[in-house]
C-alpha cells in the first residue's frame, strides 16, 4: 500500500483554505490524519472531509511534529509566527501568505519551474506565489521557447475574493444597497467598489508602487528564469466576485508567428485556449476549473512584434490552493 | 446682441442625446430655435431645455435648411442616411457616431488639436472621437511637450452605458437577478456582464481585432499629430454604469521627469490630477464632471522610463456631448 501522510491546514476555514480542504479531497491526496486549524474565532467549528466533520483547532495550541507538511492558508503575519516553529518541529511547509523570502521558500509553479524543487534542503518551505504571477507563469513558460519577450505589460483586474471573505460579502451588500436606493456604507474598501472600478490594491509607497505589484514582477522573473525581464503592471480591483482577468500584451524581438504561438498553447499544461475570435471571462469560464483560460490572441493593431492576450483565472484554486496542492504532490513523490 | 443659432440634434432622446441637450443648457450656448429629432419611437416624446418642453420629432422629415449646425447622436447608421443631405442643406455637422471618415470629417479633441478646426471648409464636418481616444489624448496631449514617447499601451474598461440604454438596463436587470437567485437572462450582452468582465467589444475581425481597438489608434494618433505612434490596446467592457478607465502604461526613449510630468498635467486643459497616493474612480470622481482624472501616476517597478497613469472620465460628457458641444463653441466663434 501506498504511503498517507499528516497534514495541517492553517487557515482552513477561509477562502482559499476551505478550497484547499476540497482540493485535498478532489484529488485523492494521500492525507492520514488531517488537522484544520484557524484562530480562536472559528476554534471549535468544522469542516467536512471526505464524509467526516474535521473540527478544527487554534494555531496557537498546535505540536507541528505530528504532521509531515503544513500548508499557510491564513495572512502573512499567521505563517510568521509559526513557520520556524512548524520548521523546527521538521515539518514540510508549503506557504501561500507570500510573508516567507524567496531564498527561504522559493515561488514555484509546477508548469513554469518544477526543476527548483529538486534543489530544495529539508525541512522544506515553499510558497505559491500570487494568483496573478500564477497565472501569467503558466500562460508565458510554454512562450518561452518560441518567443523572445521582451516585456510583458499587464493590467490585473483581481476579483474581490482575492481580499478574503470580508471583501465578498461588503460588495454584495454595496450591490445589494445601491439596487435598492439604500445609502451605501463602506467598511473594507475605501470607497464604493459596486459598479466600479478600484485602480490600486493595497496602500501604495512613496514611489506609487503598492506591495501587490512588486511582489508580481519579482515572482514573474523568479518563475520564469528571465531575471532581465522588463515588467509593467497595474493590479486594478474589479466588482468581480471570483476569477481574476488579465490584459497582456507582449512585446517581442521579432515579429509573432501566430501559428508557434497557438501551438504552444494549445500544448502547454493547465492552459485552456479558447476558439479563435471567442474569449473566456472569469465568471464563465475560469471559476471552479483548474485551467487558466487564455483567449483573444492576436498582433498588435498595426504592429506584428506585439502579441496580445487575455486571460482568465480561478485566483483561489490555480492561483492559490490548487497550485500549493499540486506542489505538495510533487514534494511526497520523493522529498517527504 | 451676440448672435445665436438654430440647431438640431439627431438622437436626441438617447444617452448622449439628452446630455447634450443639458450641456447646450448649462453652458448657456446661444440657442434660438432647438430642433430636437429621433426615430419614429419617441417622436412626439418631448425633453426639457430652458423651462420648456421640447418636443421630439422624427429626423426622416426634418428640413435641415432651418438650421445652421446639427448633432449627429445617434448611430452611425442614422448619420450615414442624412449627412449629406444636411450638408448639402447648407448645415454644419459635428458627428458623434464615427462614421463619418476622417478625411471628410477630421476628428478634433479641442485640448489636443483645436488648430485642425481653423482649416475646414464650409460646409463644416467635423467628428467628435471615441470616448477613449478623447480622454487619452485630452492626458497625452500635454505630455507632448514634456515626454518622447515611444508606445502606448492601454487596457480601457469601459461603461456599459458606453453601448446605449439597452445595456444599462441589462446590466441593472442581470445584478437584481442574480442577487435574488433568479435565472440570468442575457438579451444585450452575449453571456453574464454582471460582476464579470467581458474582453471584446464588438466583433473581432479575422485578425482578432475589434473595430473600437483599431479606431482608438488611428484616432489617438491623428489626435496627437502622431502618425508613428505605436498603440498597444485592449477595450474591455466592464460591469460599470458609467463613466470609463483607464490603465495606461507609456514607453519614453528617456527616464521620466516625474516633476514636469506633473507640472505639465497640472497645467493641462480639462485635467484633474489627484493628490499622489490617491486614485479617481470612473463612478466617485469622474461621473458628472467635465475634466479627466489622472492618479497613479508613477514609473515602472524599475524601470524609469516606463511612466503609469490611470485615467477616469465621463464617457458620455467628455466622451461625446461635450466635446460635442465644445466643438460648437469654436465653431461659432468665426466659423458658422
Ligand atoms: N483569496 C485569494 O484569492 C488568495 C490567493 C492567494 C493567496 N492568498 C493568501 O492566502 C491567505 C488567506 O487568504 P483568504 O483569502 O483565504 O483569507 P480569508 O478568507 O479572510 O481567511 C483567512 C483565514 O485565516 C485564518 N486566520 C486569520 N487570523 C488568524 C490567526 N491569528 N491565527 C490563525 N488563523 C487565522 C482565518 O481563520 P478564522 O476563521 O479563525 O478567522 C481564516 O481561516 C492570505 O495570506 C492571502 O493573501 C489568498
Ligand atoms: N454612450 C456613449 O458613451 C457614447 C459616447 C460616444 C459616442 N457615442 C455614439 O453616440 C451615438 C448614440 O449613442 P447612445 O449611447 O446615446 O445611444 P442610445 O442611448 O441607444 O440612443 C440612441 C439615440 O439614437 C436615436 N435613434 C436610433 N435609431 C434612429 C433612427 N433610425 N433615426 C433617428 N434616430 C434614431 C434614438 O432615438 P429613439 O428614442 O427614437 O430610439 C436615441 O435618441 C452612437 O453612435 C454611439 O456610438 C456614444
Amino acid at each position: 500500500m501506498s504511503q498517507s501522510f499528516d497534514i495541517a491546514v492553517v487557515g482552513a476555514t477561509g477562502t482559499v483554505g476551505e478550497t484547499l480542504v476540497q482540493i485535498l479531497e478532489e484529488r485523492s491526496f494521500p492525507v492520514a490524519d488531517l488537522h484544520l486549524l484557524a484562530s480562536s474565532e472559528s476554534a471549535g467549528h468544522s469542516v467536512p472531509f471526505r464524509g467526516k466533520n474535521v473540527r478544527v483547532r487554534e494555531v496557537d495550541e498546535f505540536d507541528f511534529s505530528k504532521v509531515k507538511l503544513v500548508f499557510f492558508a491564513a495572512g502573512p503575519a499567521v505563517t510568521l509566527s509559526f513557520a520556524s516553529k512548524a520548521s523546527s518541529a521538521g515539518c514540510a511547509i508549503i506557504d501561500l501568505s507570500g510573508a516567507l523570502p524567496a531564498g527561504q521558500a522559493p515561488q514555484i509553479v509546477p508548469e513554469a519551474n518544477a526543476q527548483v524543487l529538486a534543489g530544495l534542503e529539508k525541512p522544506i518551505q515553499v510558497s505559491s506565489p500570487s494568483p496573478s504571477a500564477t497565472a501569467l507563469a503558466v500562460v508565458l513558460a510554454p512562450l518561452r521557447g518560441v518567443l523572445d519577450i521582451q516585456r510583458v505589460n499587464v493590467t490585473a483586474c483581481l476579483a474581490v475574493s482575492a481580499q478574503g471573505r470580508e471583501a465578498v460579502s461588503e460588495l454584495a451588500r454595496q450591490t445589494a444597497e445601491l439596487l435598492n436606493l439604500r445609502p451605501l456604507e463602506s467598511t473594507f474598501f475605501d470607497r464604493q467598489m459596486a459598479f466600479n472600478l478600484l485602480a490600486q490594491v493595497g496602500k501604495p509607497d512613496a514611489q506609487g508602487h503598492v506591495p501587490l505589484e512588486k511582489r508580481l514582477v519579482t515572482e514573474l522573473r523568479q518563475l520564469l528564469g528571465m531575471p532581465a525581464l522588463k515588467v509593467s503592471v497595474t493590479c486594478i480591483q474589479a466588482p468581480v466576485f471570483f476569477g481574476d482577468s488579465f490584459s497582456v500584451s507582449l512585446q517581442l524581438a521579432a515579429p509573432v508567428d501566430l501559428a508557434a504561438v497557438n501551438a504552444a498553447l494549445e500544448a502547454g499544461d493547465s492552459i485552456e485556449l479558447v476558439e479563435a475570435g471567442d474569449y473566456p471571462t472569469a465568471v464563465g469560464d475560469a471559476v471552479g476549473q483548474d485551467v487558466v483560460y487564455v483567449g483573444r490572441v492576436r498582433q498588435g493593431v498595426d504592429d506584428a512584434s506585439e502579441l496580445n492576450l487575455w486571460l482568465a483565472s480561478d485566483n483561489v484554486r490555480k492561483g492559490a490552493a490548487l497550485n500549493a496542492v499540486q506542489l505538495a504532490e510533487l514534494l511526497i513523490k520523493d522529498q517527504l
